[in-house]
């Protein structure tokens, strides 16, 4: 993968042990590209943290006009199953008159290590409400729902996913040269970091009184994300912690295979990033870092000296190295 | 990190998604370089991948006169935490007259899922003896009896992590630029790349016939590991599955941070691995090529196909992707 360029460096005794490399984009509310690091045109799979653009068309259509900020928040989220996730997501289902059985996302074990715990302790098996993106699923179940469309929400030709395809490379403004299956088989379509930087820039500017449905529904997705951190992950998940240390000014999402996405409507600015390996203690290090650089989060804060520096520590707590992001 | 090369890449959906950059070298039983790829002189932290070398003071001295070669194989591994290393463990322990909490390894749950569950369903917590450097760590008990040195067996002034470091350095016939804390807290030498791969070259040259300790040891741990490939990690290691998928002809230990080294002593080779990002996923790829590429793997044996090819499977069993690996 060529064009992209090292930004992180993982210490061990003072010595370099391991590197990073990746690229990242700053967008304004127009789109135009502010700032790159490496080359930004480069394809990448945005995984979850498009989930922002994959919501559009529950809003857009109707389908979900009578949701609160939390199932909005919910849509948008990889949550870490703790039980605040698994009963809005069990509710909401319930609302539709439908089950967990109906959710398409497959089975894990909650992200948040206590709860996987509980479970494991008490001799439950996870179910696909603990699924991080079991709140995106609800969100595609509503709209099959009110498309009148069949239960297999999940295929690349049916009406929610062609719905959902074609808002996002709406926002991008470009067609995508295609789709991989996520890891909750969902399509999740491949795009250029540039333009999906472009389409954050977008929300970023969005208003909620716009005249444009579109532009309204991307104001509440944003709203709703800055509203409910404890939705959009959970506790110990990056994204709430950033979302929380920056105040609300920024709304991030995280994307399997080191992808992450930041909207910042008061500074009319976006970031996208990428990193190359797919790491994610290196997509947040950058995230974090490109925070503090355009002022939204402080270089002290905790969270942002956690993501950005470390210590790394061992199992016996010992500090054994620590990360630094090079933006040059 | 320069001088690195393109090893890995992953691809979903038949489009690369993720890339891993790093080194490999094979050495001959002289330590000379055979191959590389990417500059082979870069200074890398070995982690675990240099056990058997921390383990020969373990018999030079004759502290470990009386091990067995199952005692021989654990203090080389990273084991997974299953029963027969904890009971191996508490085993050896008790033989010294020392218990759980003479290790300084530290605790984490056992790598071994079910075994990690099986736990937490009980509601017991992990001990030291599942840490999977706890062979190691008893081995440096034993030496410290030994020598008649104190219980901090950790510092890297004492007396047994002297002699590691010198029995370490003479190996790689260089001398250690420093060292950084490993993960159970012991310190772990940095070297270059290549002198790591010629010291694993003169394990796989050593015979245990031969006239010097040293050589004699070099070949008993190796003869040791390749007898118990089921001690060396457990149930689901690469490790494991590996020395058995080549049927004992390679002894291939990996290290934290994406380091893999093998000893084939039939060839007269060796081989060292360092991905530059410190991803497992792309040291086990890589060394799992280069074991074909010599012959002691079967492109075709499963473990092969699932290390160098996939599939990636997501959560619900779907293929999503593969990886693959190029030697040039």
């Amino acid at each position: 993968m060529t064009g992209d360029v090292e930004l992180v460096e993982v210490t061990r005794g003072g010595r370099v042990e391991s590197v990073h490399r990746g690229r990242a984009v700053i967008c304004d509310g127009s789109g135009a590209v502010i700032e790159a690091w490496g080359d930004p045109d480069a394809v990448i799979f945005p995984r979850s943290a498009c989930k922002m653009m994959q919501a559009l068309p529950l809003l857009e259509t109707g389908a979900g006009r009578d949701l609160t900020d939390r199932h909005l928040a919910f849509v948008c989220a990889s949550h870490r199953g703790q039980t605040r996730h698994t009963e809005l997501a069990a509710q909401w289902l319930s609302d539709l008159g439908l089950g967990e059985s109906d959710l398409r996302c497959g089975v894990h074990l909650p992200y948040h290590v206590p709860s996987a715990h509980a479970l494991i302790h008490a001799g439950e098996a996870p179910c696909q409400l603990h699924n991080n993106c079991s709140g995106k699923h609800c969100g595609f179940l509503m709209l099959g729902q009110h498309l009148g469309a069949g239960p297999d929400y999940i295929d690349p030709d049916h009406a929610v996913q062609r719905a959902v395809r074609a808002a996002f490379e709406e926002v991008c403004e470009e067609e995508s040269p295609g789709y991989g299956i996520d890891g909750c088989s969902a399509p999740n379509f491949a795009i250029r970091l540039s333009a999906f930087a472009a389409a954050a820039g977008r929300f970023a500017r969005a208003r909620e009184d716009a005249s444009a449905a579109r532009t309204r529904a991307m104001a509440r997705l944003v709203s709703a994300m800055r509203a409910h951190p404890e939705l959009v992950a959970g506790d110990g998940g990056a994204c709430t912690d950033l979302m929380r240390a920056t105040g609300g000014k920024a709304a991030v999402k995280t994307g399997a295979e080191a992808v992450y996405l930041a909207i910042l409507p008061e500074l009319d600015r976006s970031i996208a990033v990428k990193i190359s390996d797919g790491t994610t203690r290196a997509a947040e290090a950058v995230i974090a870092a490109l925070l503090v650089r355009l002022g939204v989060l402080a270089a002290a804060d905790p969270v942002a000296r956690r993501l950005t520096e470390g210590p790394i520590r061992n199992v016996s707590g010992l500090t054994v190295g620590s990360l630094s992001v090079t933006l040059g």
